[in-house]
């Protein structure tokens, strides 16, 4: 191990112009009834790169963008770096004030937005310091002819993406296109790679899950069919149409088989990549019984998507283990900087080429979080004794009780064992005598009647005492991020005064 | 670009290793009725490290070994660098005295041979400053504890491979696990990857050709079939069996047709990956016709094998061609160090991941073939307006005539179109007037009556007068070296006196 063992660096053709001269006419991209060649795409990121010009955005400058799921971002996706431009995905579900806080804090020269965003743009508090666009003008307007990129330097930076801000706040954490090219690798090298492959990208593409599916079309000469929305009927026709993977979390799985209403699904379809934490076990089940490919994995905005994955194999043998680290990436569980043994909780840590070189002009942050080339995710998680990573919770979640550290991925997972829970959520309430209690908010199943004394017995018969929920309170729906990712942190919202 | 753009460095867990706790009971390799997992294997990888350190091979050792296909050459070559060393392996056909003179060559301190070859190293002219042992002796060996590594450096040198020799001097060309790395994600990004995939290695494992389908095994977790030898019955009763990738040369394809008899390849056959250079016309209509799966390529030694490949559906429309480099290559065609326009003939110049560093102690081969990162492979060929490949010669091969320039690949190209012929060599013949004049020395298909007045009227109508063979010499089959290249310089041998 030397200093040197971590730059992971190199140059590669233009993945994007390989795969146009390779396969001008394959699709690229599928999204609304319109079919994108890789020919077109390029044609197009190329057209982006000298609008990007035209507006003035030198290379190295930073483009935010607020678009919802469509062409147009996957566009800028790939044409953004021909400029030599590094691009700034938000989120189209945060508040004004936060969009600004972030175009400010990114340091963006320009925001493009759309006409969903444009109200959301229109609201921000103060004038922000970046010139704001409609992508109608932006696609519109004026061109430079800038000298473009024809080789990827794999250690540039492609994307800043913040984390989902579900602890703290929200840090851009740096994505080279090395990054994204080992994440593409290592899951090919996992979910292997067949000729009519087709990936669907119905996650936000703001995000890295649906961001990564757009870098591994390229690299792969694959066409990612984008849905502008998450609709169970659309999902299922694209599933019957030949799509081969889809990206998806517990619940958009959970009405996908609900509109699907017992149909099995074709053998085209390859794998279903299931993240945003554990799923329930009645999920689970009904997936291995309709033969469903659920592929359960662990990823991060810092490893630009999976880190870890669960063979379809082993689905059900290792109920809620998000699997074994993808082939590049080395993962092991640390206390106070030490690996622990198999078995024994701590923290996540991660290193490989997957991992971020850091989160942008936070040199603090990053030091903090990147010690050796090793990322501290913050995640609690164990290794059984085969190393499969079992991921107890996000380290803000922690509830302490009683000097007794209680996970709230735990408590969530034996009520989602419960036939009658269709989702948990678990959270701290200040407790005069414990400090913290753990709170249960659980979504029953329809048709399956359970009180919530049943729940609590079931817990007690399974945890320790410490461990059971102080209350169980029933309610329709859990909040959950854009990404799919259970937002603890607003669960107490949803108790009864 | 830039002086670090060329470093593709970085570090990896070792990828066996990494197979091992991933799919232990998987089979790694499969050799004569005998089948090893790869936990099995990850066992007997580490075994062979301990014995080269019971041997005293300290990190940064050269090991020659002069073995037949089996598993004790796979054992060795996953587990020479987990004690640090560099595995040399050589050509089971060489002479004795070329045997002696890369051991001197390779400063090898260890040469393992096996009982097909001890009476190749007895034979050998001088005392070698190596110790020699049989392999199984050698197994049977001390070990010693040696503290194994467990990440792989990608910039760290895994094999020192001699070139053919086909041209000058051998030279050992030092390949790094990155550039075998780096070659097994281009294959499966051009192949595709499935869960079922094995690879045969009826190519021997000294050559690129067979090497880099062991790395690919262990890279994709993948079985490895073994043939310690061509026998074509052999290879059709794999292919029945479910093997999915075969590396192969035209006359062994050849041979594996005729065994076969018209009956088709099972759908699981997905790839035929055809080397060693152009193929015959009959041949290839042939395999479309049985669907057989021909996929053509251009690789060297100094690529750690494939650096172009034709697809399946480009294999008669780009009749000849090698394809369009592999997606992490680039390749173009220069004269004069200047690239030179589609069409036009010139020398193949690559860069990338996969290409070697260098020579092992030879600075100035290194230097003369390595500029600004383009290797220069010293062949000659164009590319279409499309981008394809087209190799001409081996440099040293081009026959000068009366001033203008004939290339014998270009000449035998147009021979093997000709449905009576079934294989074409090309050769100069020293002249009084026009200096050189080419000479084709032919293999006729059995059952296609065809006089060599015919072949030649066939040329004629073809080919500018200069290039049209002086003579042709009908012989019963051509000189080709063990990679199944054809060796030019020896078909003068062939001619009657």
């Amino acid at each position: 191990m030397n200093a040197t063992g971590y730059a992971y660096g190199g140059q590669v053709p233009d993945w994007l112009a390989a795969r146009a001269a390779l396969a001008p006419h394959h699709p690229a991209l599928v999204c609304g009834g319109e079919r994108i060649t890789f020919a077109e795409l390029d044609r197009r990121a190329n057209a982006v790169a000298r609008r990007l010009a035209g507006r003035g955005i030198a290379p190295g400058g930073r483009v935010a963008v607020l678009l919802r799921n469509g062409t147009a971002m996957a566009e800028l996706v790939h044409g953004a770096g021909r400029a030599g431009a590094v691009l700034v995905p938000l989120n189209t579900r945060l508040a004004p004030s936060e969009i600004a806080w972030q175009v400010a804090d990114s340091r963006a020269r320009l925001l493009i937005h759309d006409g969903a965003t444009r109200g959301l743009v229109a609201s921000m508090p103060a004038p922000v310091n970046a010139e704001v666009v409609d992508i109608t003008i932006f696609n519109e307007g004026p061109e430079a002819s800038a000298s473009l990129r024809e080789h990827i330097d794999l250690a540039a930076v492609h994307t800043i993406v913040y984390t989902s801000g579900t602890t703290g706040r929200p840090k851009g954490a740096l994505l080279t296109y090395g990054n994204h090219w080992w994440s593409a690798v290592g899951s090919a090298l996992n979910l292997g790679l067949h000729a009519d492959d087709s990936w669907l990208a119905v996650l936000p593409l703001f995000h890295v899950g649906g961001l990564s599916i757009l870098m591994r079309g390229a690299i792969y000469g694959m066409a990612v069919h984008i849905h502008e929305a998450f609709d169970p009927a659309a999902v299922n026709s694209a599933i019957d149409e030949g799509v081969t993977i889809v990206s998806a979390v517990a619940t958009m799985l959970r009405r996908m088989l609900d509109q699907r209403e017992g149909r099995p699904y074709p053998r085209t379809l390859r794998h279903v990549l299931l993240g945003g934490g554990p799923a329930p076990l009645p999920l689970l089940e009904e997936c291995a019984r309709l033969a469903v490919p659920v592929v359960q994995t662990y990823g991060l905005t810092e490893t630009a998507s999976q880190a870890a994955t669960l063979a379809p194999a082993d689905a059900l043998r290792k109920l809620g283990s998000a699997g074994r680290p993808l082939l590049p990436t080395e993962l092991r569980i640390e206390r106070d900087g030490m690996p622990v043994r198999a078995g024994e909780p701590g923290e996540i840590v991660v290193r490989g080429p997957t991992v971020t070189p850091g989160y942008a002009d936070r040199p603090e942050e990053t030091a903090a979080a990147l010690r050796d080339g090793w990322l501290h995710t913050g995640d609690l998680g164990y290794l059984d004794d085969e190393g499969y990573l079992y991921v107890l919770d996000r380290r803000g979640d922690l509830i302490i009780s009683g000097g007794e550290n209680v996970y709230p991925a735990e408590v969530e997972a034996v009520l989602l064992s419960h036939p009658a829970v269709a989702d948990a959520g678990v959270a701290a309430q200040a407790d005069e005598r414990w400090g913290q209690v753990p709170v249960a908010y659980v979504v029953l199943s329809p048709g399956t009647p359970c009180t919530v004394e049943e729940l609590l017995a079931y817990c007690r018969a399974r945890l320790a005492g410490y461990k059971v929920p102080a209350r169980c309170i029933v309610v329709p729906a859990l909040p959950r991020n854009a990404a799919g990712k259970l937002m603890r942190q607003r669960l107490s919202e949803l108790a009864a005064p």
